[in-house]
């Protein structure tokens, strides 16, 4: 009785937040790797939307915790709605996917769904906690952007593996080749945010600055320059325009950017070697293929 | 190999979270559905904690949006830890109430748990899209409340029928005794805000008017007086704490309160005469006990 009528305004939130032009990177793994085996579109092609609307609806949350106005170009649901209406159709379209995660009947996918869903928020709360802190280890960042970003690439591998009924160890496998993807993804969306320009990238390149965020770029320049140096300007300071300027210009102009780009790809060459292990099909290609892809990107 | 790791801030911002003195009616209701029938506390329990952990969530994600300090006598959690947090935590909270009610394995109670958040998110959204609206009939404030405060009783009535194998018609009639219930406790809590004490009901009173929320006795104040009528001036103006007080006053002054209770003493009738089909065991006098309680409470 609660379900029937329906609610003209939101089709138009949903409209707005699932046409925002994204690479679809994740449902695509998930299609992937189910196709390495029993390839069965009745599971996953729901759980491939379900991988997805959980990306943009952690997106939708992220835009309104970090009051951000643009992302891939465009104003965020955030910026067009408010902080109230973003949180809660970020609610919203969590309950849709797990809806949906639920249609695949699959009691492994549906307890992975939620584990990624609680991984993540621990990810995005642990970068809120240490926001504006120096003191941070380069294994406390890969833990962090393992549960931020990792962990939804490991729900699209592992989720495809186990509803095409992949064996035990092939699972684990495409699981370990969504850690080390995942990894290499992030890292070089934190380097984009050095090197990056706004049009490509789709908003402010040095936001992860002025939000706080130490990432593997900054990292190396506090380790570079532990005295005289921007980064540490600006989180004691918290409000400095020119002191992110600085800090974009300096790591610019040192190798910086070509370490973070070689830790990528090493992450990429494990994701690789993930794959010589299983079957050698034209879909396990597409997934070499994707490492190339994530290094290479520039947005 | 991301969950390994802990969080040490989490521990504090959970304990806190959950250490709320709520009245645990939601949970109770599970547990005493469940004994009607195969009384399996195995599912039962984590069904149970499932329930409780996603009105928690739903209440840490509520007082962001409303930007309320202070809920049943305490400090919210966006007043302690601020918006972003609090978005955060609540995504976590539903997050493991989602892995709960996986370890339950049963597939309807999962979809239900899903189809859950999804109606309350969109109830809420309801709400505030509907704010400061004078346009309002009754049947939209009862689908209104349906959504954002029945469905979550009937999640925890339906949940723990299907978990002890009740027969399919007895299902559906807990899910109806749920869906009586809910609407009755809402009416109530609408009416609290209204005649209770702030020591009482643990926030101030006037609190929906504020926010531009119509309920139940401020609709009928709306149809009793038509023309000079506080309501109307207050979702006009949108700023008055006297024509909040004013309204107040009018409707303690007047038999609307009177009317609100009968409205919601209906609905609890109605839940009786669901029990009615029921078997005759002790949990069925809880059940209904729990009825005589929604109208009788002053928190």
């Amino acid at each position: 009785m609660v379900s029937k009528v329906s609610f003209p305004w939101l089709a138009e939130l949903l409209g707005y937040s699932l046409k925002s032009g994204g690479k679809g990177i994740r449902p695509a793994l998930t299609l992937l790797c189910g196709k390495l085996y029993r390839y069965n579109l009745d599971t996953l092609l729901p759980m491939a939307a379900a991988v997805e609307l959980l990306h943009v609806a952690t997106l939708v949350h992220d835009d309104a915790i970090d009051k951000s106005p643009v992302r891939r170009g465009r104003a965020t649901i955030f910026k067009v709605w408010g902080e109230d209406k973003a949180v809660l159709l970020g609610d919203y379209l969590f309950a849709k996917a797990g809806e949906l995660t639920a249609t695949t009947r699959n009691l492994s996918a549906i307890k992975l769904f939620a584990q990624t869903l609680r991984t993540i928020s621990a990810g995005e709360l642990e970068q809120i906690f240490n926001a504006f802190s120096l003191e941070q280890a380069y294994e406390q960042y890969i833990h962090r952007i393992a549960c931020k970003t990792a962990a939804l690439f490991i729900l699209a591998t592992e989720s495809g593996a186990v509803l095409s009924e992949a064996p035990e160890a092939s699972v684990k496998i495409l699981s370990e080749y969504g850690y080390n993807l995942g990894i290499a993804f992030q890292i070089v969306d934190d380097i984009l945010d050095f090197v990056g320009t706004e049009a490509e990238v789709g908003k402010p390149i040095g936001s992860d600055l002025a939000q706080g965020t130490l990432t593997l770029p900054s990292m190396l320049l506090l380790e570079r320059y532990p005295n005289d140096n921007p980064v540490k300007k600006l989180f004691q300071q918290r409000d400095s325009h020119e002191a992110i300027n600085l800090a974009i210009e300096q790591v610019r102009n040192s190798s910086i950017i070509e370490e973070c780009y070689a830790t990528a790809a090493d992450y990429c060459a494990r994701a690789r070697r993930n794959l010589d292990q299983l079957p050698d099909k034209a879909s396990r290609q597409s997934l070499v293929d994707i490492t190339d892809y994530v290094v290479q990107r520039k947005k």
